[in-house]
């Protein structure tokens, strides 16, 4: 058996494919979709012309736009089936069950199990149209309230919002929903969009996809670090005891949820939109501590930014969905909302130079070896 | 940005783990579980000992195997709300089914969100036997029957039988279903082990990789080749017409199905033994003409088995479950019933030593460029 192999574990720094969709630049801290700048975009774009940008390639004209827009609200809607299916597993987290709820879309949307470019275009605009009423209907299903019915004059974030709270949101915080949105849209070949493409291989439609993208967001270690970081700020209760924290969570040798990223070394560029917005929310809700105990904890942690430890999107995320009165376990939820038009465009791109990925596992067990009756076994 | 890596294109050839669960040598045709060649058991082993084996190292001893078995029985029950939820999806395809049952079972069984060594083998053992459960409740509720209840008392496959045609299956037919499922039983880091993987490197639950798994199985490049060699065989219509069929295929280069492998340059190991399935039960059910046609294909696709061209292993399982009387869009379910230990015991290699699994695509879009307003775009 071959033993001089080379394993690389998690494969790191392995390219798989070529991919046209976003450049991450890890040394600089540079992101870009289509070559726009994640400033540019989370400053002056909308969620809407994100995701025509990602999927499309370019920047939509007003026309363009408007066609666009029309079609992701006319995707505003579940069958009965979806509703009884929320129901009767209600109980459970919201990320199993929106992946159940989207899995179940396959099975109740024949359109789904169509397959090719225009295909997966389509049915992946009218998930991500879904996939916020899912949520939202859950959230109110658990609550014994009843689900709030999309509304096809709202914008994606706006409705959201109020299909979520039931309420017309502010101006300002559809607009930070959006760009939260926006910073989550897209990020390369990360685990989930990854493991889509692995789907995507065999073959299998966008829905199926789809539905392990869920699966493997729904790790602490890929879509868990926003929940992370709110239970560290609660652990943590005032700003001049974050240094402390930091200190002894060092001394031990844990990592410092917030900090850190696979590609990043300078600080993850996505960060400081959320930063900005987290200051402002909290001082507009009277509510400033947050933010203090965040910033005390960048402080902190400023010793070891040399080992490329630095803030990463999801530091600030959880404190604005906290600000807004949001439930923990629904972050993750809200990071799918987000990422919905980059895993469609990964698995576009994959199934246009199709091929099953499938690499290998270096076997390190017993040699052959000679079968053994049941009962002459020790 | 960087040009001049190497892209790897599928993954092939990449090593990017150590595994003791099993060895294929492609080039000599041959598949050990943990040591064990798939010919010894396949001809001496049941489905039980294999699961035992592949999960646990070695083969059971009497004891052992008795509180297995146990086990493996005690975990054939389903919540009321999963039959619910069969009902809704009941007109889906029989994976999108399974998969949204399997994904339920998240949000309706507490113990699933549970992760470690143990709970991965405690809940991999539950859904092993649920999985067959599920498949058989919805093909009865779609067919406006009652779901049969599991048999506590019957093996693995027979109480699959059982649960699928509300009749006792004769010992042969059990045989045949047993050693189908331990052909299937594991195979590396195919797509669907491998896409399980990348799931659990996020550190998800078990659940959340199944789900993964059989959405990646799903695919027709993947479990879709028995079907695809059923449908194949019935173009075919007479054991005459099979050299007429191979020749105009590969005159016009399109594949034959059933033929070729991403791993094996010889036979795939496990060929032989549901070609001598075929054989007998076609011969015992007054069917010949299936393995005829079959063995025609075969003697047809010699000339060019020197491109590695040799049958696969679903080569003879469709035929064998078209004797059986099972629908067609069944056979995909039935591979997953098989190789449920193996995605079990991938998952809980993954997690022992775990990583994230993320490797890199090279960007090929745009430079860096600036945004344009809205009004301005052509």
């Amino acid at each position: 058996m071959i033993e001089d192999v080379k394993i690389n574990r998690g494969l790191k720094g392995i390219y798989f494919e070529r991919s046209g969709v976003s450049h991450i630049d890890g040394g600089k801290g540079e992101l870009l979709y289509r070559g726009y700048t994640i400033h540019d975009l989370a400053e002056n774009a909308t969620f809407e012309e994100v995701c025509y940008l990602l999927i499309h390639g370019e920047l939509p004209n007003t026309d363009e736009l408007a066609a666009f827009d029309a079609e992701l609200k006319a995707g505003r809607e579940l069958p009965d089936a979806v509703y009884d299916i929320i129901r009767s597993a209600k109980d459970g987290h919201p990320m199993d069950v929106l992946r159940t709820a989207v899995s179940a879309l396959a099975a109740l949307e024949p359109t789904s199990q169509e397959v090719g470019e225009a295909a997966f275009i389509r049915n992946g605009l009218r998930l991500t149209a879904q996939v916020p009423m899912i949520i939202a209907a859950h959230e109110a299903i658990r609550n014994g309230r009843e689900p709030v019915m999309a509304d096809k004059n709202l914008s994606h974030a706006a409705n959201w919002l109020w299909m979520l709270k039931g309420e017309k949101p502010s101006e300002e915080a559809a607009k930070l929903a959006d760009v939260d949105f926006i910073l989550h849209a897209e990020h390369g070949a990360n685990a989930s969009a990854f493991a889509a493409r692995v789907t995507v291989g065999t073959e299998a439609n966008l829905h199926g996809a789809m539905v392990t993208a869920l699966s493997t967001l729904a790790g602490p270690a890929h879509g868990g670090a926003a929940e992370d970081v709110m239970k560290m700020v609660h652990e943590i209760g005032t700003p001049d005891k974050a240094a402390e924290y930091v200190k002894t969570k060092r001394k031990a040798r844990e990592a410092v949820t917030g900090f850190g990223h696979r590609v990043y070394r300078a600080e993850d560029p996505r960060a400081r939109h959320m930063r900005e917005g987290v200051r402002k929310l909290g001082a507009e809700m009277g509510a400033p501590e947050w933010y203090e105990i965040l910033q005390a904890v960048v402080d902190a942690m400023k010793p070891y930014s040399r080992h490329g430890l630095n803030v990463n999107v999801d530091f600030y995320s959880g404190v604005i969905y906290q600000l807004h009165g949001i439930p923990m376990d629904l972050y993750v939820p809200i990071f799918a909302i987000g990422r919905m038009p980059g895993w469609i465009i990964q698995c576009v791109e994959q199934q246009r130079q199709n091929i099953l990925i499938r690499p290998l596992t270096l076997y390190n067990g017993p040699d052959k070896r000679d079968w053994i009756t049941l009962g002459d076994r020790a």
